[in-house]
């Protein structure tokens, strides 16, 4: 749509907040096309994300985070749900749509009582955090506890995956995001058994693709990429910052993978780095905030750099 | 399982029903694994789909016919499903898991009344066929009507992908299984608009990795591709019928992707060949039938000759 409007075809895509530079591909085999994915095969998978997660908690692969999303509110019937928001909007269409009575609210205390709680830890689209005290003190105040973490990869501080066969805490892991890799569909919840079990039953046989399950071994058994990963996301988000603030926008807040600002006008700001061919996000509930992912390669940050003096 | 109990490495899987002479991939552009599946790819999916199943019912695109079969179930309220038996478990499994009351019926004339009726067309393991004038009267008897199709591609006379906008009538293809390619996950659902609305809210955005949007787009395509490969298969088939019968097994029927044998002794008769790494398939409701998939390369054909001659 953005390319119908302002014309171009090599587009720079900081809508999102996928890595641009991605996690190399490793060479797949034949057969993570031709058979159907085995069971030792996601076992394996399952062995390298409980170390990258730090966590032993019962843990399902699936198609994606919002898979997981997806499948979050059908395992219980549809209850009193509320979600700490503003945040990513597919939480509250999922639960609405199976039936959940669905309340945005705008702090930790303001979700006790809940039948299901929703945090996304680090928050989108503003990157608030919270402290794993402070959640583990809500798990024991709502009936299920979700905690996103699809952005979480570069805090492990802030991660509650160790603490997810507790009971009550549900956590989900996106794995395209941080690999740079989104197109695979790959994501992880880990819970309690219980929660765990039924989940697996609802998501069936074969829920993730043979090349994903293969891939997201490779990477998520690379300690060492994901160390200097998270190092240089950290730079990168730094020289971003500085980048747009001196184009007069204010830094609001943000994670690794994409940036906050607040500006004069977000649709005039929006469409000003558009007819650069760089794609960025508004927000239906304000005309200020517009949120870049990193830029990735050199040349992008060059593009960024000369439309924002523009 | 079979590798630890028999030993070998060189296993050749004939206990699905996967085309073991692919579709060749396509070259993959980075952007199919890098970035979220674009609607503009998933829509020229459909477009190709649409052509290949001859019909213009709406129709979603899922993560393999296996996806389509967990989301099924929840598309009303659960109540009397009953299928045409015997058939692939999976089907009673997702219906019962989210609270269906499953009852397995022997004849077409069985499933009228049923809020919910499941036909596996052409069966598994059976290979039984039902003629589209039948199933399309059974259609108006019941609830809804699902006809799985995961084994039509070589069989275009049976499919009632052409009728599934009518009402009542949902149609469930599998990618994987012709195109021998399990491991990309890809199948669609065709049906009513109202009832492809509630499933693809169900299904969420992005069921389909990107890989298998593009392969599948390649793929289903080639028209000329599919039709060799059909009647390929359809000769392959007869020669394993004719390979097996001189083992002294009786040929019970199947489809082009798979044969159903009448043995002595179902399970003597899988070891035989598991001691040559050959796996083929049981059922728990028979002590005498074994399904086997149609062997590959020529070398997998004498290997199975051999097996058949121990």
């Amino acid at each position: 749509m953005a390319q119908a409007r302002f014309g171009g075809l090599d587009w720079i895509d900081l809508s999102t907040g996928i890595n641009r530079t991605p996690f190399s591909l490793p060479s797949l085999p034949a057969e993570v096309w031709t058979a159907l994915p085995t069971a030792a095969a996601t076992a394996r998978l399952l062995v390298v994300a409980r170390t990258a997660y730090r966590s032993q908690a019962p843990m399902l692969a699936v198609g994606g985070a919002q898979a997981a999303i997806q499948l979050i509110p059908r395992i219980s019937a549809p209850a009193r749900a509320r979600i700490l928001a503003p945040t990513y909007n597919e939480h509250a269409a999922a639960l609405r749509n199976a039936g959940w009575q669905v309340e945005e609210v705008a702090s930790l205390a303001a979700l006790e009582g809940a039948d299901l709680a929703i945090v996304v830890n680090p928050n989108n689209p503003d990157g608030r955090c919270h402290a794993r005290e402070d959640l583990l003190r809500l798990a024991i105040k709502v009936g299920r506890l979700v905690v996103d973490e699809s952005f979480a990869d570069a805090r492990p501080d802030l991660s509650l995956a160790p603490d997810a066969a507790l009971g009550r805490l549900i956590v989900l892991r996106s794995f395209g995001k941080f690999y740079g890799l989104a197109g695979a569909r790959l994501g992880f919840i880990l819970g309690p058994e219980a929660d765990i079990a039924t989940l697996t039953e609802m998501a069936g046989p074969w829920p993730v693709s043979g090349p994903a399950i293969a891939i997201g071994t490779a990477a998520l058994s690379d300690r060492a990429w994901a160390e200097t990963t998270a190092a240089r996301l950290r730079t990168d988000a730094a020289r971003l910052d500085a980048l747009v603030q001196s184009a007069g926008w204010k830094h609001l807040g943000g994670t690794e993978l994409f940036r906050l600002y607040d500006t004069p006008d977000a649709e005039a700001a929006r469409d000003r780095l558009a007819r650069h061919q760089i794609w960025t996000r508004m927000f239906p509930y304000s005309d200020r905030w517009l949120r870049l992912g990193l830029p990735g390669q050199p040349a992008e940050w060059g593009r960024l750099a000369a439309a924002l003096r523009d």
